[in-house]
């Protein structure tokens, strides 16, 4: 029964999906957009403009540490951008998918940084989930990453 | 123009959402079903079962390497769950997120390996996407953990 209730919910909503939805190319551009902003704000030093791309639920899932919310990003963020420069950073998303009011994204990165005055070059893949807001952009929801080697 | 075409899709979608749709609460049961069929697999060394958990498209992203497909993974983790035994894994979702076909999972994991002969405790995180088949039931199509320490 449950086999069952699953596959009338497939159909309901593939219903919807073959129904015209315009703006979902935008979406991808919009979420491209979103990379290239979040590299802009981390060479940049701009804490508060990498903050403002997370939605108000965000939740980042990075190596060596716990999940931590928005909450604590707010306040760890902008000592760890000044005590770690960076001087460049690229984000190469592989793979966005649209599900209607969500989406995921995912690829690989690099980024030079100096921490305690050493050089730090960074090579990593990450997964991230968008959510729509209600002005109809999108702000990332959950952020995960690890290193490559 | 893109911003009204992102907001029309964004409430043809919400009605699609506001519609009868059974089945999502069975779709969080079968995903926590599928944690519990990872674990058991990885315990008993079962590569064959944990394939299966996986989509025929499935990525692994593991840390320290790059992403692998489940081309790679058939040939590697045979070799991998033979070489290094796992005793023990708990799995620990605290959240589970139905999209449509889609749906997230994130949470905690901890696992107890032996590897060339020495104790390896593992304490992560990771988000995974679920992507629902053909006949309703959902498999793994992208997986990325780290290491919480």
């Amino acid at each position: 029964m449950k086999r069952r209730a699953n596959m009338v919910a497939g159909v309901a909503l593939a219903v919807c999906s073959l129904a015209p939805v315009p703006g979902l190319a935008g979406d991808a551009e919009d979420i491209a957009a979103i990379w290239d902003a979040y590299e802009a704000a981390r060479v940049a030093g701009d804490a508060d403009a990498w903050l403002a791309l997370w939605d108000e639920g965000g939740v980042q899932m990075p190596p060596g540490m716990p999940a931590r919310g928005l909450d604590v990003l707010t306040v760890g963020v902008p000592k760890a951008f000044a005590a770690m420069p960076a001087s460049a950073m690229e984000i190469s998303p592989v793979e966005t998918v649209v599900m209607g009011d969500w989406a995921f994204s995912r690829g690989t990165y690099t980024a030079d940084l100096t921490s305690g005055g050493n050089a730090v070059h960074m090579d990593g893949k990450f997964m991230t989930i968008f959510r729509r807001q209600d002005d109809g952009s999108w702000k990332i929801y959950r952020d995960i990453f690890n290193s490559n080697s």
